[in-house]
């Protein structure tokens, strides 16, 4: 029996691609797609390789149908429609940062208005997939994760969890342009952003840090500071996270030790963690990703390389797919109970 | 002394281009610079390479001060405008299509409302600068001309003028993005215009085509139709045309004939009304322009490849220089009787 | 059972599109796939996304255990390896140019050498697969189209079998930088490509000029000359063809005519042709094709502007898949009786 | 009178910037410009927009003529062609790394041979104009620094002179293209770079690590290590460095402390080194530097940003220009009192 699905926010770069991968699944029908602005249309006036999909009205959707939703929508927005969804007896898997963070008074500072439905913030699953399997399968909300936290997470679990970490932590992350959605935006002109560069929130400025720091100290409530610097990269899309991380007790987190390099020992500790992942690739000692080993995948490609006492981890995912769709779709996978890799590979 | 300019319109990417060149310009003090959404700011702060120059309203610009002002508005508003110079006793340069068309008709069909000046339609001097010095030092108001255009109609004046032109002109154009303005607009977005290349308003639907037409039949009364197809290029600036003309009478236009080969006769041609002009580069036989040899300079590359009876002339500008502000300060030059390549080289 | 196929070159752009598409492929075992300079390695040795597939020397390739060989080697490199697989009773899909022309001394001038096997000609099959559907199930050797060709032949296919070209045609063509192939040169480097736009080999001087006259002459003997000029467009994949063709006998072609107006008598020409064809999107009247409508698919997106008498027909594909590799398999299916679109959509 | 200057190996991109700003100079007589694979060509047939510049075999070069010489030759070239010029009494800058490390060990360690001119080290001066302003006007060498090591060390000067570095120092450094040389590479090939981003080389096995670190030390012997990143962006030029330096003794470095706020006591900081300097533009507090903020000009755009108790530096240059050709007519200017910014506005 296929699954009945449905998309609020179809019309944006997220959107589209879960369009994409829905369409695709072998077990999942796509009931609805709604668009606020331009219902009454079809994906395929937006975007020219679409398939002829029919945009309604949010109103419009047939919600009561559906098996799962999922909300490509705006903050606050995204939240209100959880709770329409919960209430009918629907899944909702949110696109949206509306249930990323724990806590309240810190989702108002960082989105600039008290949180729509703070009762649900407990019960959300945060769905970095490789890390929630034993919590999706009875999840009725999941909190799909931001695109740079994924990127950073990844690279970050194994060291958080070893113990590690000496001190604070330095996230120099490089993102193209559809990670700034599809709003139109002068910074995101074709003129500005060709041939150029920018930093930009660097430091402790973006709001994906507190995300990121919540869920390290979920890991390892000694946790340091993280220092995170996004970058806007002129390509369409793909992230890459340079990720510099000084290192203490080596030696212990391997009893006993294998290895007396630690680069291999590192190596060891990470393979330990995603050898079997079909989603991860580590790559071997000498090799460093780049947006090419993952753009058009839902992959995230890591590499180590040890300067001294600090790790320097290098990260790639595609922001739209592990950053996004993909991942969405790769929880919806594990909370049904379909194969993991359905639609992904 | 130092010619006193003004620049209404400063912030768009014409107008910027403007402002670099005036900045320059030995001859030139830049007396004010406006900006309806942008008064109060700095340049700089709308463009990171900018220099720190003022915007100001325009009411509050001291027009009576200036010698001259370039127009670098909307249609219609630019009339508006251009009225209130001349009223003041202030030469125009008119970076929009106002004053381009000498049909008030034509302009009312292909723009959509009623001629603002009409009046002032036959004064205009379309500053197509080569072919304008007679009327420059005298003109009042140059209507500066479109870049298309420019690219097209450099390369066809010397086949009108020699009524070499057998039958229907095909200009297949394409332009870098700033060709479409700053106004904010989903096909100019990065993500949409990236890894892209498209097509719009083919054959006989872009506002360009009646200015060229208009001049071609200017040249030559009986110069034929124009097929014009504008396609929008993954580049920040440039334009190249690649123009196919049937050719007629090749043995006649010069007599006696110097040569019996005709691509050496068509070459001479062009060698002969374009030998020494300074912004004018028509390549060697075998070589063909691209945007390289044009962007960020006041030049115009011409080659002519000879297939069977039809001439293929390729055209290469920089659209925001000889097809905008370059040219109109070149028009500038003429007007006040400077050497006509100061600030352009 | 599965079908055993191989592939000579792997290791370029085109072979490595082959890969992708073979590897997914539910009817197909990919059985080798060989590199004179890279044996030895594998495929993601080179392409970081690729899999780890093996890359082995001509030599070592198993062929006699094959069914179906795939040819994306330099011309006369892919003759001789045809005649080897033929001799060993193994089919052939030709990409290179080898096959295409028909006539021997043709073959000798464009490419400047004497054919490697001119008794073959008369024997291949050129793979335009929509209209090859007859000879490809007996076929033992196929010539795949060039990019170029392909998108420009099936947008004339319909006029000139209705007879309904008056004169000359021009293709202005643009290509993505991967139809230069992976050899390195300086006009295929970032630096030298970024931000710019050039024409090459325009006129009647490009390698494909000889093969797309020869099938548009295959079609309708006094179909006319062609113009047709290539150009060098800043993104990775892609061409789109703008093509202009001179009208006659519009109301011929239909009996009796349905419409009065005749570009809907032309869209319906085309509708007949491609209305049920699963891979050639003819576009509604208003659209225009981009790049954006066919990369990373096997589809051709038509589109036709009626200007006066002239048809201008744009027409896109993705040069690596329906302009090769994707052609290719689209022909594989139909040789081996495997429905057509498997493995492309 | 005008100074003599010649240029060997003018065809890099390197060479072809420095032609275009000793083209403009009004104090420079462009003697001569050597290339070894292209001499008897002109500079206008490798790069469009080039002047005629007669290309000569390096043998041929009026060398006693000369006043200066630039070396944008490979390393080892660069030391035979200054024992040259040198014995000829002709003054050097090399644009190569040959004269930047003083330790011939170190040369031969990373740059895989002996030192062919180990006398002249001791000589050299290493030319970050800014701080090399005293020795410049007497010296015969000047080592011209390294595009990284430019970015880098500008960004550094005012902490490591103040001691107010506590500890490592990162710098994720990204450069555009051109930096990677005209040589042909396929990780240079358009195809490879559009759309990706990659890092290289990163920790500690960067050749410029150790000209980086040897000026670090030399303002401190104290300066910690630095981990150095490189990444390719996809652009044609330009360098943005970011840098994170963790801080100690922050009220220490100006007594009295005019501000409470250490963000302030920073900037001030900078402000007393650069805030004459012509080429460096210390951003406001708030703003962050681009690569739109430097490309094409002979400036470094700097920004500070505090995050707990690291400084990130933001570091923005044109490596073709303030990393390289520009900061050679810098020193040019500065060798032979001429006006430093003369051809670099």
């Amino acid at each position: 029996m296929m699954i009945k699905a449905g998309i609020y926010g179809a019309t944006g770069y997220t959107g589209y691609e879960l369009v994409k991968i829905l369409s695709r699944h072998p077990a999942v029908h796509l009931l609805f797609a709604t668009s606020n602005a331009q219902a009454g249309q079809t994906l395929a006036d937006i975007y020219p390789a679409a398939p002829s999909l029919s945009l309604i009205a949010p109103d419009d959707a047939p919600l009561a149908e559906a098996d799962i939703v999922f909300l490509c929508l705006p903050h606050a927005a995204a939240a209100a429609a959880a709770l329409d969804a919960l209430a009918a007896g629907v899944r909702v898997i949110d696109l949206s940062a509306d249930f990323r963070l724990k806590d309240a008074d810190s989702y108002a500072h960082w989105y600039g208005h008290q949180h729509p439905a703070p009762d649900l913030l407990a019960e959300a699953v945060y769905g970095l997939t490789e890390f929630a399997r034993a919590e999706l399968p009875a999840a009725r909300l999941v909190a799909n994760p931001g695109c740079y936290p994924t990127s950073i997470l990844l690279a970050l679990q194994p060291l958080l969890c070893a113990g590690a970490v000496a001190g604070p932590i330095i996230a120099d992350a490089k993102s193209g342009v559809s990670g700034a959605g599809r709003t139109l935006q002068h910074h995101t002109q074709f003129v500005e952003v060709a041939d150029n560069f920018s930093p930009y929130k660097i430091g402790r400025a973006h709001r994906h840090l507190p995300e990121i720091e919540q869920q390290m100290r979920f890991w390892n409530p000694a946790a340091p500071q993280l220092i995170f610097s996004p970058h806007l990269l002129p390509v369409p899309r793909g992230i890459l996270s340079t990720i510099y991380v000084p290192l203490q007790n080596l030696a212990g987190f391997r009893k006993p030790a294998r290895f007396a390099n630690t680069e291999d020992n590192l190596h060891q500790l990470y393979h330990d963690t995603y050898g079997r992942e079909p989603f991860i690739h580590l790559l071997p000692a000498g090799q460093l990703p780049s947006l090419a080993h993952v753009t058009h995948t839902n992959r995230c490609a890591l590499a180590l390389t040890l300067a001294g006492s600090t790790l320097i981890i290098t990260s790639a995912i595609d922001n739209l797919l592990k950053g996004a769709a993909g991942q969405a779709v790769q929880n919806m996978n594990v909370m049904l109970g379909i194969e993991e890799t359905t639609g992904l590979l």
